[in-house]
């Protein structure tokens, strides 16, 4: 596989183009961006950690049904995924209450809704990423009604694994983010990554936090946080 | 029907108890408020107009199945209502985009869409009504997911009602919000009112406003735009 042209910078990745027309390679940076990219740095390794996470991730979810744009990981920072055309939205899924959220709706961090919480956002940096819903979605003719009832029904089996794969080694799968693209014959796959970056992981027994709000937080041992998880999803393999 | 103790003060409606514990007096005022309270004065005649824009809704709304809690309307400001608990959800419907829709999503005002926007607001002044959607709702434990696929149905139902009873009149129903509530039986009821205050109504052949928005963004000729839509609703009856 030859690595070709440059595509595409993303705040923690970039984007190439390969010698096949449906394979691209995705490259794991080690900059770190939050509150949309009002603060900004970068975490030692941390391309190297992601990469290897959201590998193990993505293939426990294929291994379990879930069709996922990752192909395999080539070094310590590049990953070989399918091209995808992908959907501008955000699909947030919420086990417990942290974050944003806990702020927007005065929630106290940590509580444990009965039901998941799925929150849709729009992927526009002009607009930073507005939260919006379905019918807000479907209005901009971003994805259909069809689309939609499939995300959620994929979104609702991915929640389930990913509790029941982080569970097995300790850590509780606070929320996530995921992102899906449609492949040249309108299958939606799952895409991006999903890691620390993009999720909140935080130890079932400890609570210690686990992923990128260290970051956000300026909690320090960032790195050590992601290679926490690394370690203990690989030895669970 | 007497008159008894003031319950309650809204922005733009004062409740009182009467001697049967099931019914309300809701009086509307002309006071007028927008931008969560930010914008605030008075529109003359507003109540008078909004109580009778009201009553003429909810009988069109009633006489076509829709369970209202409006009983009868008392005098120029009063109404008489039955007594409900009041689910703290704002559900707005949009036909047309316009307004905060349009400045967050960046679409152009005027913009018809495929589909009908439904969104949800959390009543709740200190977080100024924070965009939730039924997942937050549910996981607050405002409502049920029972409750919310009600509501759906009704608001849908609501929604071409509406339509229908403006389009016979020349005015074009951009959007409005409704509020519910459970009566004693626990049955789902429309509450609060729709009027130019909480809706956007425009001339269909010119686009002119006939709502808030004139008072909102300082257009002149507020009382002349309800006036007139009480005016068509009434010769339509």
């Amino acid at each position: 596989m030859e690595k070709r042209e440059f595509l595409y910078d993303g705040k923690a990745k970039q984007l190439y183009a390969t010698d096949d027309p449906n394979l691209v390679i995705m490259l794991y940076k080690d900059d770190a961006s939050a509150y949309n990219g009002v603060k900004k740095s970068s975490i030692k390794n941390k391309g190297v950690l992601n990469n290897r996470i959201s590998e193990l991730i993505f293939m426990q979810l294929e291994k379990n049904g879930v069709r996922t744009h990752f192909v395999k990981r080539l070094d310590d920072s590049n990953q070989l995924c399918k091209k995808l055309d992908i959907i501008p939205l955000e699909f947030i899924v919420r086990n417990v209450v942290a974050g944003s959220l806990a702020r927007r709706l005065d929630i106290e961090e940590g509580f444990v809704p009965a039901n998941t919480i799925y929150e849709i956002c729009y992927k526009n940096d002009e607009l930073r990423d507005p939260f919006i819903n379905e019918t807000h979605a479907m209005a901009m003719n971003l994805v259909t009604r069809e689309e939609l009832d499939h995300i959620t029904d994929l979104a609702k089996k991915i929640n389930k694994l990913m509790i029941d794969m982080f569970d097995k080694v300790g850590i509780t799968v606070v929320d996530f983010k995921m992102e899906f693209g449609r492949d040249s014959e309108g299958n939606i796959l799952l895409a991006d990554e999903i890691s620390p970056d993009s999720a909140r992981f935080w130890d079932s027994k400890t609570k210690n936090k686990l992923d990128k709000d260290r970051f956000r937080r300026d909690m320090g041992k960032v790195e050590e946080a992601y290679r926490e998880v690394l370690e203990r999803l690989s030895n669970n393999d």
